[in-house]
């Protein structure tokens, strides 16, 4: 492995690349759980319907990696992608909004254990404020966010509001240093420059399944 | 708008193509709102953070499409769009699992509405069976799924139920003749040939945030 450059110009990249380097990484842990113990980028792109030239070129943006004609040391190639998305260390979230969807992200798979992990889930309501979760956490009260993100090393926000709070709780995230907010509100929420928000947009693996059964009748 | 293929080799086409054609869709409805009546795809792709050649090349899959040298009538674009993607009319959906995210999606926005609806909320455990939802259906019982998927015209089976007992519900989905099936249970299902299953894998979201903070430190 070499020439791994972790400080690369970011807005070089696009989200797509690194929604495709996730994708990369099950390939390769599906790999290693099969046995295999190198891969070349066609191999990985006929195995997983990807795009060998995409995926040399994806990981091209961060240094030299693979050899010619051999390919990719399998576990290497996870170690390189794990360090590219920075999933080497503990990523702790607070989850704002503890209703049907902030509880069943709270313990949903990948979001507490591994990487993440998430440490709190706040809510505005005083009818919720100390009910249990399923992931053994209390709602606590959202006005002690800032005091919440600030102990428990808080990194990514998470936004389970209904729409009309989600821009006073995007405020207050940033306002209270986070960086980075995923934003679960059917809303486009604007934040200040230096912070990341990201609206994630469940309807668009429907749209992928109607162009299935558009295509296959 | 010439030329649009309704019958492609969907096997030439990835899932990531589809994923962008989302995309291009959303962005295509903003422009709609800011008044913009014609795109090239440079406009589109600089106003975005897309890649010009790959939009004309995944728009290209479908027909000849846009003016060379003028770009894309905006409104033109997204009814094409709209139209490979199957969006023209109503796709209506069951879901499998009423805890809190099977819930949370039988309201969430573009689940309930527009071009997808859901019609039935179903669940395995006694004590949920007729607990009215947000969205204002009552829990079925999930043995009713077969029937429930006749008599309401479902073309969609959405799993949010434990991993446990997702592979059960994928199997009993395609035996009733679903085709395309979206799984939100944290674990890999099969289905026999000719059923899409789509498994959503949200940690990616956070992957990418994890991405933004390594690489802004």
């Amino acid at each position: 492995m070499t020439a791994y450059k972790r400080h690369v110009d970011t807005k070089a990249i696009s989200d797509l690349t690194i929604a495709r380097l996730s994708i990369y990484l099950r390939s390769v842990e599906r790999l290693i759980e099969l046995g295999v113990e190198t891969v070349s980028s066609q191999d990985l792109a006929s195995r997983f319907n990807l795009n060998s030239a995409q995926i040399r070129k994806d990981l091209a943006y961060f240094g030299e990696f693979g050899v010619r004609g051999v390919g990719y040391n399998v576990r290497e190639l996870r170690q390189y992608i794990v360090e590219i998305l920075g999933l080497d260390r503990e990523r702790r979230l607070v989850i704002v909004g503890a209703g049907n969807l902030g509880t069943a992200l709270c313990h949903y798979s990948g979001f507490s254990g591994g990487t993440f992990l998430v440490v709190g889930v706040l809510d505005s309501d005083p009818n919720r404020i100390g009910d249990p979760t399923p992931a053994g956490l209390l709602v606590e009260d959202a006005s002690r966010l800032a005091e919440i993100i600030r102990q428990r090393n808080v990194e990514i926000g998470v936004i389970t509001t209904p729409p009309g709070a989600a821009q006073v709780v995007c405020d207050q995230m940033a306002a209270a240093g986070l960086a980075t907010i995923l934003n679960f509100a059917p809303i486009s929420v604007r934040a200040p420059d230096g912070v990341l928000v990201k609206t994630v947009d469940l309807k668009v693996h429907l749209e992928e399944l109607s162009f299935y059964i558009t295509h296959s009748q």
